[in-house]
């Protein structure tokens, strides 16, 4: 089936929002813990986490949440930190449910039931219950014209993850910590019969 | 297990690249077809495809591929388009294959046996084998300080998917078309166990 932005104009907007945000495939999810100047915590889910490099470490994400975007722009802002939390089945009701665009005074965490916890370090809240937290500092933010959306840098300061899960070479196997993925805005899918292949040559 | 980068620095460098980069958890991966102005078509394996917005519909990437970075780039900025194309389990092995360090003048397609096909309105090759391959003009391109690299903003012009995998609704079925995800640089798995959660309401 070939279709164009111009050929879709013909269906309703959910149709269009569903059939784009499905399109390119699975990805991550995670929710993101910020905290206000006056103290709320705030989490919503994420879609856009993207490895950026290792030296320095460096995750992005875009910023159009399914939650309602201010609170953890204004809160990342606000405080310069931010925590990384991944789903797994066990809170995936509770962190989905914080998509529900409740008002800036609202905390997530008491809304949903996930247990907001702290480090020495980070001054945001991670999501006790989840495998994998990590936290971060602003490092940049890009403004993207073409929507009116922003591109998040963050610096990694801390994390933390279940040792058992780390392999001898440094990777972290996320089949064994059952790290949920997501098409668009519901769809939550568990990943399976991972195959790992050599390095390639030419 | 409690980690900052400074008690990871006391890992080698090849440890430290597999933990920064499986540990957010899996994520999608895609093909990236673009052809140079000397009429080389490029192929890359690329792990940062994030949907940006439906209206325009608008995807963005992070250009630190795991295949050089420089063609991809250089054939971008030089033609404008570019193609992203999904892996199934039935051109795994080829797809990862295009990460391996070839030649500017080496197609990939070539290398490794994927087949390039063209429409008439893109100017990038497209995979002829992908299931869903979407065909995009550069619209933004954001430079990331902090490591020296870039988040390149695409705008969606045409795309191919088939019929069968679209939903009513507009959802595009990846379990039914066995689109692969990606942790790491190596490790692939598969999408399983679909749970579509209603729209949270507080």
């Amino acid at each position: 089936m070939h279709l164009t932005p111009e050929t879709l104009a013909d269906h309703d907007r959910n149709y269009r929002r569903n059939f784009y945000n499905t399109l390119p495939g699975p990805r991550g999810v995670h929710l993101i813990g910020t905290k206000g100047h006056r103290g709320t915590e705030n989490l919503g889910v994420f879609s856009s986490v993207v490895h950026l490099g290792a030296s320095p470490a460096l995750l992005g994400f875009h910023l159009r949440p399914l939650t309602v975007p201010r609170h953890t722009y204004h809160h990342l802002k606000a405080q310069g930190w931010f925590t990384l939390n991944t789903l797994h089945p066990a809170i995936l009701q509770q962190g989905h449910q914080t998509s529900a665009n409740y008002e800036l005074k609202t905390s997530e965490f008491a809304a949903t039931g996930l247990t907001p916890e702290y480090s020495e370090l980070c001054k945001a809240p991670y999501v006790q219950e989840s495998q994998v937290k990590i936290g971060l500092t602003l490092e940049e933010e890009h403004y993207i014209r073409a929507n009116d959306t922003y591109f998040i840098v963050g610096r990694i300061r801390e994390l933390f993850v279940p040792e058992a899960a780390v392999l001898e070479d440094g990777h972290v196997d996320h089949e064994q910590l059952q790290t949920l993925a997501v098409t668009g805005l519901d769809t939550y899918l568990r990943v399976a019969d991972g195959e790992r292949l050599p390095y390639a040559r030419p």
